[in-house]
């Protein structure tokens, strides 16, 4: 059951709503339900509440595609930035559910108030994940003393071949769908809106899921036909959830208590070598078998990964270098993250003729450092470094979820 | 109900096939049912079939994505392109029913046969097209005599801004599935079978269909948020196809009849431009109604398209200058094409920093001259290229469907 959009030109709700701000990012708030079903009928299964403790878009069952846009705010006043901050949060409350971004109000003579090419789509199980880049914390804003301290630009890492055109920014919005078009609309209505306070900085499509965030899933491949994320933390997983993701209660600063940090990095897989390579060697690489995912200690994809075990030579059956044991949380200091990337192809790289593809690596954790620690392993040893390059980067602060009538980083500024 | 792949690394057959010629592009025919279904199982409904008087991919219903690649012609050797077309047959054969692409015979060291990325996904309506660009009939493959007189490098059409590294191709595949990761899997691994053969010149993924072309489809809508190609040919419109779309069986050359003419454009979309204009103007320029398509002489989407009504001022209802009249077969001598076009976008464009963003333009011919008719008129007049640019293009003969045994172009070189 999915709902059907309405009304993309002039917003879902019959009667006008309350203006929000002024400006060009001035958006009504439709009726909540608008028209397209009463307070009878259920919520259909293919939206995802934009509403909760935590931004929907984390431990939200993984959707099949990605839209993520990074930007950089272009004014300087802080009014403007929430102003933005608020249109993006009304729209994001329709786009969710289906509905078109919104009215403007008395305009006759004013552009649509939707683009509407997801008019007639289903809601697709939208989200949008809303984040602040450490640039954001800046006087700009006046807010160099909110910055968390566990919020700051990634150091260098080893392996690192970083473009600074795909790293980097203010803001980012993560849009997940099962429907492409359904995400791009999002991302770029929302772009729409910020026109005159943001410009886009980079985005990145990613067309198939690499990751599993819920028990009912099953574990999709990455492009180097490996099963990906077999250990990952699931919804299912409150305890990890609260240990290793969400910002805890008792954390600084007050503002990102359940929130969580993004890092978001953009790997490209030099796959016409790793295609080349024999299958000994890839399985020895990841230090699991290909086809069924289980690891070279075992059989089946969720038995116990046994790094201790020596083969008849004496030496580890999961080879020093490799992924699985370089990745462990028991190496790791017991820390873990919650991935959730995507597969991505942006064509030819015009400069080797090769296939400019990978994986758009995202990560949730409650602490960025979880993440550099383990980039620093593997950066410096993982036997897949031969295969892969790091070509982008980002560090975001996801603030915890809204409240109806709340809105995007209320906390921070409000 | 859907195929499961099986066997990735070693080929689907449980007793070797027969060896395809030999070089890089080897690859052995698998059983054709596999393991994964009998005889006397009915064909699972999302594999379309890969033999047949036409190649699939043209008629065939449209899929919801594509990935197209365009590839020079490395070797010299007319015997090495006849083996990789061969190879190419052979692979597509079993890839189009969620096979692997095929086994390597007698090399446990070889790498797997195939990447794996789509081991578990379905066969996803799969179809793969390919075409010969003018640049393949040349002396390096004795080809001179051979070339269709229609098949001609397209002229400067009004409006160009093509770039060269987006345009042209000795070869064209055209992989359209229901889920992009198939479609990649497809051109990856044919690009892999050519190594030594080809390489890639440019690839372009799309990622929402902006084409109907089967009665059972309801009409897309393209990121200008209008209903895309309302009046296209269908696959019930037998006699438009043979009208206008498959080459008769009474043309010359012998070798295309059941073939037809690929024209691709990519056509960026200044959507930032667009989104600023508002409706009156938008529903002028295209001639129809955004939100139910209907003409601006009509209601509903199917409305007759009243090209002579004229308003109470005089003029005509549907501008002089509008998209639909222009495109109107009434007005381009009764001529039609077959649209199969994909919205896209590749990030952002680092120039401008708008998105790149738009319409990959596939069309279906008997004569790609229609085509060139066609964009003569709209480049010069349509009220569209305020917001568009015709930035990539590339014309392919398509050779006509292949048989069990057969192979891509076997008219051609046999």
């Amino acid at each position: 059951m999915s709902v059907s959009r309405r009304g993309f030109l002039t917003g879902a709700a019959g009667v006008g709503g309350v203006a929000v701000g002024a400006g060009a990012a001035r958006v009504l708030a439709g009726n909540d339900d608008g028209e397209t079903r009463t307070a009878a009928t259920p919520p259909p299964s293919d939206v995802v509440s934009f509403y909760g403790d935590h931004q929907a878009g984390i431990a939200t069952p993984a959707q099949e595609r990605m839209v993520f846009a990074s930007f950089d705010v272009t004014t300087t006043a802080r009014a403007d930035l929430v102003e933005l901050l608020k249109s993006w949060t009304e729209a994001g409350a329709h786009l969710v559910k289906g509905s078109p971004v919104g009215a403007v109000a008395g305009h006759p003579m004013a552009p649509p108030v939707d683009t509407g090419e997801a008019e007639g789509l289903a809601a697709a199980n939208l989200t949008l994940t809303v984040g602040f880049g450490p640039s954001l914390f800046d006087r700009r804003f006046g807010l160099e003393q909110r910055r968390p301290a566990a919020l700051r630009e990634l150091p260098a890492l080893p392996g690192d071949e970083l473009d600074p055109d795909r790293s980097g920014g203010d803001l980012c919005v993560q849009a997940c769908a099962d429907d492409a078009q359904v995400a791009f609309h999002a991302v770029r209505n929302l772009l729409r809106l910020g026109r005159g306070s943001v410009v886009m900085r980079w985005c990145q499509l990613g067309f198939g899921r690499t990751s599993t965030t819920s028990r009912s899933q099953s574990t999709p491949r990455n492009l180097m036909g490996f099963k990906d994320g077999t250990n990952n933390i699931r919804a299912e997983d409150t305890a990890d959830l609260s240990g290793f993701v969400w910002v805890g209660q008792g954390s600084e600063p007050a503002w990102m208590r359940g929130g969580t940090y993004l890092v978001a990095r953009r790997i490209r897989m030099l796959i016409e070598s790793w295609d080349r390579d024999r299958l000994e060697d890839q399985e020895a690489v990841f230090g699991r078998q290909k086809v069924g995912g289980g690891p070279l200690t075992g059989t089946n994809e969720h038995d116990k990964v046994d790094l201790a075990a020596k083969g008849p030579d004496g030496m580890p059956v999961i080879a020093t270098n490799a992924h699985i044991r370089l990745a462990a949380p028991s190496e790791n200091g017991g820390r873990k993250i919650l991935r959730r990337g995507y597969s991505f192809t942006d064509g030819m790289d015009p400069l080797t003729g090769q296939l400019d593809a990978g994986l758009f690596f995202v990560s949730f954790q409650n602490d960025p450092e979880t993440f550099v620690r383990l980039q620093r392993r593997l950066g410096a040893s993982d036997a897949l470094n031969e295969y892969i390059k790091h070509v982008g980067s980002a560090v975001f602060a996801c603030p915890p979820g809204v409240r109806p009538g709340g809105w995007w980083g209320q906390g921070l500024f409000g």
